[in-house]
């Protein structure tokens, strides 16, 4: 049995206060090993009843990610569109994706019934195997700031749009789009706190 | 900026391997400052315009406990008699959930439509609430692994009955039931794996 590294937990400290979500990137390519070698560490990922319902795709074709993109600007202008009013000159200024500059772009999918698992765990609340995919994308996410690489987690977009842009099988859900690729900055405080739209708070915890 | 800590992705990767879906407590109780610091790392947990749904309830009236082991009992024995005949005795002899020992119990909801975030990147994909719930509950997983303690998730469960068991606000989506404490026994496979029920499987990518 492999032991815990000395430290583990101020080491694992120091790797969440370091997280971010990346929206602004370098344009240099990302080694492809590199890339291939974190996506891999997903499968250690937990998932309900060992099923491992996500599903990886890389997205490279120039034409997909010109859908992908085009589904981003229509989501993006209804959301500003949908904003408090008092918010919207704030929503026009945020950076919102990376699309634009990212090397790498995987689209992140959990297939709807998996073989795999044997339906356990999951009679009750089907919606596991979406957090299964959920989970996968946290490790990628902290192995990648862990290397020295960064990742944003694009939601604003249609969920079929990418579905049909990617030709997914039928029983694939959306779950996420992430961008991968060199932060351009590093910032002590999140985008989101530095332009004052949103501030970090303590966890809420209650007794029952 | 705080730095990366040398060999961040190795510890970190080690973190991942060791990380089990624990199922079997030792009595012992946990040191209350040291679970109140686990769970306070949850705040550092990425969500969806850093909304911070998350929502964490210390789980400590015995008569709440044992509506959430009713509510368990309830569902397994749905589960089972929906399980594949063939599987049906293996399902059986499976331990699914460590809430007669475990001593600390921990739920976790998440808000429906927090004020916090002004609804920032949510509006075509409001699952990403639930979703970030999941992120501050890997956070508390691995974290919790690196200080020596397990944590297993419980989804065989009715959410409306665990809403109710917990009487939390009408508007608390019920996301999971965690089992925290020190393992009995550690071990390189987990159980799944070393009863036969399924085994681990590369991560699926593909190219588009």
């Amino acid at each position: 049995m492999e032991d815990l590294p000395p430290r583990a937990l101020a080491a694992l400290e120091t790797l969440l206060r370091l997280r971010r979500d990346v929206r602004r990137f370098r344009l240099d390519p990302l080694p492809a090993d590199r890339v291939a070698h974190l996506l891999r560490l997903t499968a250690l990922a937990p998932s309900v009843g060992l099923s491992q319902p996500t599903r990886l795709v890389l997205v490279e074709d120039p034409a997909r990610r010109e859908a992908v993109r085009a589904s981003f600007r229509r989501c993006n202008a209804e959301a500003l569109a949908a904003a408090q009013p008092e918010r919207r000159a704030a929503y026009a200024g945020l950076k919102l994706a990376g699309l634009d500059r990212a090397p790498v772009h995987v689209a992140v999918f959990s297939v709807a019934d998996p073989a795999q698992g044997h339906g356990l765990g999951r009679h009750t609340m089907p919606e596991t195997l979406d957090y299964s995919a959920v989970l996968a994308i946290h490790t990628l996410w902290l192995a990648a700031c862990a290397d020295g690489i960064g990742l944003g987690w694009v939601s604003i977009l249609d969920p079929a749009e990418i579905r049909a842009a990617l030709d997914v099988p039928a029983d694939w859900r959306f779950v996420a789009y992430l961008c991968l690729g060199l932060p351009e900055r590093e910032d002590d405080v999140p985008e989101l706190e530095r332009r004052g739209w949103e501030r970090r708070r303590p966890a809420v915890i209650l007794r029952r």
